[in-house]
């Protein structure tokens, strides 16, 4: 095998698009990685590349996706971590290894500033790779590194994850769903509220104590504080920033934190800052996480076979399918290419 | 000794005043100490309970003022920590000895809901007192409880303090001037801004490296930029809430801390989530701190001789002229009454 | 009831006894609570102090035993976090409420310097005292707050516990069954030595991964590395001092941390600083806990219904042949005193 | 220039040898920056190399010594952070940013296993290099990287450094040194030990409280004891090991924390468990620092102008002379080369 198909991002400036190439396979520099990706899976970020509104310069013609697995088939000389036939993935940033988020870390986001997993094969430094366990398929694999780090490094942000701490989840997304089946294997309680009963039947079997469905009760934080003996819960991962932040700190118990995770509901909002006072809460943002809190979580899964939630899974060819799937807002879980 | 002068706050329903009162000196109960106060110092909060706004409950009669210090003249049998002649002040809360605020701690807060500092004798529980350095006259040491520590306990918020990191602090109110005071005997930089030329020459003797006149400069978040190379200072002591808070977000570094002190400017407002999310800030409230907090401050203060900033110090006889001077709001440091 | 059966510790200098006597019912001055014991438990060093070899001083005529449970039969004026009816248990040090271990809380230490649990009524101060969770028996509550809040403490030190997280426990005394069941909870993973394969047995059931009898594999440490791909658990718990730690060392990963929570073996012996170095260890007491990690432990429990290990339950009468029980050191698990 | 001056360590198997060499100047991959090394500096495990005892694998014919400093003079198309013209120095191990210390961080140390800095001219992963203030001149920056960021680091270790704690440090290494002044900028009260009167005289004009010479006061525990009114300090820099660490836990206070640093006596010896139990100690080793710590410490130093004490500068030709000046022990600060 000398040829790889690969998909890329071009920019003429008038026009973003994904192009199917076929290229000659590179060969790894020296702390370099080759990797057979064997899936590779979506963020909602991918898709806003694709759409030309990814608000920071990216690599010319990068080979988008941050989120992928494979198996190791070449490895530079100095290579210490990995050999050949290595099951393996990426972390969202390369040489982000521990400790807090910089930003110099942006600067080889995989997918956006280095090449990414759309592709049948791809170079990785080795900083950024991690070993995966053997009970979980390149499928789930590559439903990991954004969405599940994050999850994982917010449940020990401000203040670790206890046995019987309560925390709120908000929606059926993938950091959402990754934090409800983290926090329970820490021991945790979990609280959700979502948008159908339907989604609410999801959450409850992967272990969410009451789920409150947020178009019947719009009221859903009065809701969590009945739920919660009236004290509110422990932590809060809010996912749409602008119309739930009030409700997420009316939840939220005095000396609560808010993680924020996203912002789809817009950019505006606040909470006013009397209230984070007279309630000691904390509020602060999430920032994916380091190669160690992948690791962290791998090891975490793997002791209690945690299995990722996959929406779907598309062939290769059908990658457009995939990133339409993400479009649509209807997934439950990850969306997977197969590039096997 | 039988007989003290002693100052309470009455509160008919109706109306709410402030009464001399002479009693029969108390004897401590097992654990209590008896103080012979020397001076008390007036917060905000001491202003809103005798205007009959503050919002909780207090104890009926209640005698005023957390803030103050004395010499021991008797002990309970079962006190470890004091012996007949130790020179003391008091923690704002009781029972707050160390570790993270909780709010049982409200329940024996002094000058609110146990007696405190507004009359010649007291007695306080042994876990609420603290022994002063011998440099500190009572005086100055009975403008620490409430501000200073407050200004000291968040500068180890989120993140600890350390030499060469930036902070930034507003107006010359007691908080402000100890966190100035406190970040320089750590090493760090401190900016400020002020009102007048007049107030940012008092903050500049006293160790800012530089101060904006927020009057003739309304866009000081630039000049506080422009101040640290564009970066924006590590922590930031919001004073005001509503009016001040984007701006304080502004004048943060990306990943940096926004502590929120106070809310003069009003109950509203609000930083937007996505610029929290955004620029990676931790938003928290601040908490006054424990006795821990406040040891770990004196021996901070005596190892550096800090002293602290004194507006005006009145006779017992004037105590209403003193809480006059806190209304107006001209003060530069703590207003304190002298009870000797 | 006026009257209250109640057991005292006589010192005569001479000699150390352990007394029953009838006394009044003692009223509670304004933030203490009476208590109705229902039971208490034994720990090691409260028969140090029958034996007359505690090595600190004591209340005269202490009423021994920290561990007991019970319910409010009055409250002071002034107790805001009681009422009559409510089922709690005290904590081992009264005011060590929330933060760091300090030497003055020993100043209350509950059936050492003030009166303790092996009582049928006892007074204490409300900042002593935590809710019981309604799914514990008295019996089960009295087990807890010395050696399991030791266990839960400990699980936070240094680093806080993960799933995935491995931890070794030596021994079937009461810290290290209850550090295997809330290690448990947390998700981690368990390993444990013991001396025979009956308490092996036990170990097992309660969720330890493996078991290594330590009489038949003298080398236990090997067993540790082979358990953990060579290398080491994150967290040992080393319960005996001078002949364990360096094989608590030599199981130890490299960044991981020993606590020290008991020197059953002896006195001498010692780790050598270049081991410490070499291998990045962290060494480290262990000290009870505060009751804010009494509450957070029992929350946790409750949440996941742990149930603690009681070896024995001897009616008040016995109360000689529960200590010797402790002696005979034949124990697994707490050993319980019924005063219902 | 195209050619450059460069010292090889030759292990033969037989035999370790320094040898000087003129080569092809390299160019720099992607993320590679080529620095025109100025000086050069030497801690004692380059010593260790090239005497034959270094413990682990190098790289063949390494480029020895990790601390250095220089100007950017080439750098690679993908490099983010620097430019040409730029003062560096490098960080004692490529990759490790920010966070804990890894294994894995081993597998670039430079000067053992990627090359070092006794070269005209070198080429480092920019993921290495840190940018240097300007009133640091060359000599005084190559001091830096392996003594002062482990001093630094260390500081923070366990227990964050604050203005009033008391810290011990032991002897004039370099380490040592660094302690003292990076305590001192942080507000801390520091004691020392030597060996001297003459190096006494310089500890206190770096700032050290007290020193005492151990020659003549071998109890020196006991004056250290005295100096702090019987408490103890609270933090150690134990420089010796073996023959240092029970003096140096007598010297702490309870709850004190002891870093180990070195291991000059031998690698035996040690504490009991029941004495770190008993007292609330922690012991841990200390691991240089990450690139983050190595910019946080120069970002305090610039605030506060610290300069670095040099011990003496050797010409390039005189690189042997330099080795044997720190063989000789008799060094105060930090053995420099002169590679303008």
């Amino acid at each position: 095998m000398t040829q790889r198909k690969v998909l890329r991002v071009t920019n003429t400036g008038d026009q973003v698009s994904l192009n199917l190439h076929e290229d000659t396979l590179p060969s790894p520099a020296s702390y370099e990685v080759l990797i057979r990706i064997r899936a590779a899976s979506l963020n909602y970020r991918d898709l806003v590349l694709v759409e030309g509104n990814y608000p920071a310069s990216t690599k010319p013609d990068v080979v988008p996706l941050s989120d992928g697995a494979g198996e190791v088939v070449a490895v530079g000389k100095d290579v210490g971590r990995f050999k050949v036939g290595d099951r393996v993935a990426a972390s969202c940033t390369v040489h982000w290894i521990g400790g807090p988020h910089l930003a110099e870390y942006q600067n080889h986001s995989v997918g956006f500033r280095v090449d990414g997993m759309l592709a049948e094969y791809g170079l990785f430094h080795e900083n950024a790779l991690v070993h995966l366990p053997a009970y979980l398929s390149y499928i789930e694999a590559a439903s990991l590194p954004c969405a599940a780090v994050t999850a994982w490094t917010s449940l020990y942000k401000a203040t670790p994850i206890q046995p019987g701490q309560t925390i709120l989840i908000q929606g059926t997304g993938g950091v959402s769903l990754f934090a409800l089946q983290f926090a329970k294997i820490a021991g945790a309680r979990v609280f959700a509220i979502t948008s159908s009963d339907e989604k609410a039947e999801v959450l409850r079997k992967l272990g969410a104590e009451s789920v409150v469905n947020y178009s019947t009760h719009p009221d859903w934080d009065q809701e969590i504080l009945a739920l919660t003996d009236g004290k509110g819960v422990d932590k809060v991962f809010d996912i749409a920033g602008e119309k739930t932040i009030v409700k997420s700190a009316a939840s939220t118990a005095n000396g609560g934190v808010i993680l924020l995770i996203g912002y789809a509901s817009g950019f505006g909002g606040g909470l006013s800052p009397f209230e984070v006072l007279r309630r000691s809460l904390t509020v602060m943002g999430s920032n994916v996480g380091s190669r160690t809190n992948f690791e962290d979580m791998l090891r975490a899964m793997a002791t209690h076979q945690v299995r990722p939630i996959i929406d779907r899974v598309y062939p290769f060819a059908e990658y457009n399918e995939a990133y339409e799937r993400l479009k649509s807002g209807k997934q439950v879980g990850k969306v997977v290419i197969d590039l096997s």
